[in-house]
């Protein structure tokens, strides 16, 4: 049994009733996401484009690689992750690899993130939203690899997609 | 201006109107999450204790380390870990080290996931709670690093530990 309690711009929560695999019931409550994508945006030269990207959530600004939601759950992540990186970092790719699929809070929500490499790059408009509050920059993969132990890069999918590329790499 | 939608059991659900710092206004959903804890549980044989669990949002079991939510939002992140470590591993560590602290989905909720090196361990009695379906594994960590290329461990707080560790051991 599922009872939704709110039907949001990018999450809906429901209540659900339901039986474990070991046959207790329960009540949980999910959130529902549509899923989203990221890509790395790698150059030949071992640099990548990487956002600064202030997130009201949790109160300051975050390093995170171009991402996005996906327009409905069956649209093709690799769509959503052409469009996110056009419109976020302004750039396109020629070549596109897909690192892995992570699932970021799999307590209460059903969201899946799917990572891309991105490379074969080139310039197109940038289009930031009057919420998006971003500034593009530019560093070596390795720098940005760098900032994670300092706990200067703290977005669990960057993370993630970053060491993808380094193992790619190495 | 905050409107709580939902109070829940684990999140709670606000739409909230806000000035960004680039002076647009919007109105943003956020999941208030309490934060969380993770310990990485390493024996000097370079084995882990790793959990596989049921997670009904994402459909299905990942691998995981021991995780819990705090008890309230002031709880010292490392009382959480220990309380998790025994309870969900049966473990009990002499040695901690912190690796970091990550955000989960900095777009929509404000969880932030504190985690830890646990060494020096012995067993104490385990308590799953009735929702709670876990079965406990050990591996050697090597083992669980290379479970993430093949999209077999999916779980972004997992993996962030997993490799915190191994950079921290090399």
């Amino acid at each position: 049994m599922s009872k939704e309690i709110y039907r949001g711009r990018v999450v809906n929560l429901s209540v659900e009733e339901v039986t474990l695999p070991n046959g207790a019931t329960t009540r949980l409550e999910i959130m529902k996401h549509p899923g989203a994508a990221a890509a790395v945006p790698l150059f030949e030269d071992g640099t990548i484009t990487i956002l600064r990207q202030y997130r009201h959530a949790v109160g300051g600004w975050l390093w995170e690689i171009p991402a996005g939601k996906l327009d409905k759950p069956g649209e093709d992540p690799l769509d959503c992750a052409q469009r996110e990186l056009a419109e976020e970092a302004g750039l396109a790719a020629e070549s596109w690899h897909k690192l892995g699929s992570i699932f970021t809070t799999p307590g209460f929500c059903d969201e899946i993130i799917h990572l891309y490499l991105a490379r074969d790059l080139r310039d197109v408009p940038m289009e930031h939203e009057v919420d998006e509050v971003i500034e593009v920059h530019r560093m070596p993969l390795e720098d940005a690899l760098a900032m994670i132990p300092r706990e200067e890069l703290q977005d669990t999918k960057t993370m993630a997609a970053l060491q993808a590329t380094r193992l790619l790499l190495t």
